[in-house]
């Protein structure tokens, strides 16, 4: 049946997130420019769109439809499908996340994917900026979603806004990240850390997705056990490539985790079990996409990637 | 009839506000501590609470009906009502932009109101991410507001959003008023930033709490008319209040403005002409007032304060 393989699939959909956030976000020329320029910078500096692409196949797991890119069916092109607009959200705020986290205050990074960061380019009172503002447009956007009800869209907001906070949240796993740097690695720590820093994120994906894609309680409660499995396998693969691979490869500065004396799976369990504990992973996202049958082919698929990719 | 004065009312109302606040925050305890503590640190640092009040007496002017405090009809005295979890919301979102405007990047302040900026008590990391998060409780209450549908929730998150972000609101004004220094002042410029820095969430302060009572169009449009007013007298008052009083009144550096090549009020127009401005203003604040009737009492009084504080 499907001709189109993973990285196809992956290439394609990269590139309807990509015409729809452009659409989604101001215009480099509507005032004021700078932060225009600004967000757009970041968003559209090489992101693999993991979190979109999760969404969208969440969506059409739950509903068994695709979803299409920028509204291709309406006259104009217009409006974007839910789904898109979440995707699309999701990648808003995982860009405030990068952008504040690689500023001197924080990990202080001056490259991400090869390119100079936004501090860099911008000086660090806009790169703040930025990020507060495509966090701001990343909550704008799912007001406005055509096509769901008021009570549909408010649940997107407040999945997006708990996944971004400080209690389980995005913040939350940043602020304990930060103050464990020196700490003695426990595993409860590591744990702790990672379901809260890139977990709840990935969990809100696929939740999102599945909400667009109008889920009963019990397939969103099996997408949100898929999000947290692959989430954490997505974290201590990132953890073994940190270790593992050339600063070249990665586009960022590798080997800096150790160097910031931050917790990884490698120093808690070492590079075996660390592996190990991936395919584990792996295995249990799997098996939580047992109710959805074929049309979460490609959730398999993504899960795969995640725990086998070299980058 | 009122044998409350206005500075009474106030005081009361602060002290609802607080209190509110108190229920609606993370508490010290609450893991990760560290975030908590430096979110609370400024949200309780002796802010006026001024948007929360217009935002209840918005409610109040509209409906006939005072806010109560956080419940105190109810059982247990929670949940809190619509409007003081709007004006809850409003104080997190000014709380949240006065942290990122304090830091080094930005304006440099370290002092507000007489105490240590955040990033002085907590380092820049801290004070960069308690502003995040504060702005994700604020979005994050608004969906969980009890006693009101999901259509007048999703309204009241549209609006703080839109209130915050780069188009007309307070990040973009942000942005026009740093790219502004040095520039030389206009009066477009200098009303383009005011309208955006301070006057969109001073109007969004009384559009919310005109939702949260019930509003129809033509008295959100006339609520909107008094914010803006009020808004603009504000923050002429603001200026001529910088240039006129000394660091230890204003509890932060005064004259800071006219260091920093900051565009104002006084710079653009002079003392005198700001003056009668301000007073403009204001008259046509109270003008906007004319269909609520005698419920408005509230909002008139602040008007007044506003123009003729004296700090």
């Amino acid at each position: 049946m499907q001709t189109e393989s993973l990285k196809e699939l992956m290439l394609r959909q990269q590139g309807q997130v990509d015409a729809a956030l452009d659409v989604l976000t101001p215009t480099e020329e509507s005032s004021p420019a700078t932060i225009h320029k600004a967000m757009r910078y970041s968003l559209f500096a090489g992101g693999k769109r993991i979190r979109p692409i999760l969404c969208l196949q969440a969506a059409l797991a739950v509903s068994g439809r695709a979803v299409s890119g920028r509204g291709e069916e309406q006259p104009g092109g217009l409006p974007v499908p839910p789904a898109m607009v979440a995707a699309c959200s999701l990648e808003m705020i995982h860009t405030y996340s990068l952008i504040h986290d690689d500023l001197p205050a924080l990990d202080n990074d001056d490259y991400r994917r090869g390119k100079l960061t936004s501090h860099k380019v911008f000086g660090e009172a806009m790169a703040i900026l930025a990020g507060d503002a495509l966090f701001t447009r990343a909550i704008q956007i799912l007001t406005t979603i055509q096509g769901l009800d008021a009570a549909g869209k408010l649940q997107l907001v407040e999945e997006l806004a708990f996944a971004s906070g400080t209690s389980d949240g995005m913040i939350g796993g940043q602020v304990i990240d930060i103050e464990s740097e020196r700490k003695t690695p426990t595993p409860e720590l590591l744990h702790q850390i990672h379901s809260a820093k890139t977990g709840a994120l990935l969990r809100a994906s696929v939740r999102m997705g599945a909400i667009c894609g109008g889920a009963t309680q019990e397939q969103l409660d099996q997408m949100s056990r898929y999000g947290d499995h692959v989430g954490m396998a997505f974290q201590i693969v990132d953890d073994i490539l940190d270790v593992e691979e050339s600063s070249e490869a990665l586009g960022k500065t590798a080997g800096k985790d150790e160097a910031q004396g931050k917790i990884t799976f490698p120093a808690v369990y070492g590079l075996e079990r660390s592996r190990a504990m991936a395919a584990d992973q792996c295995r249990m996202a799997h098996e939580a996409l047992g109710i959805f049958g074929g049309s979460a082919q490609r959730l398999h698929e993504i899960a795969d990637l995640i725990v086998y990719r070299k980058s």
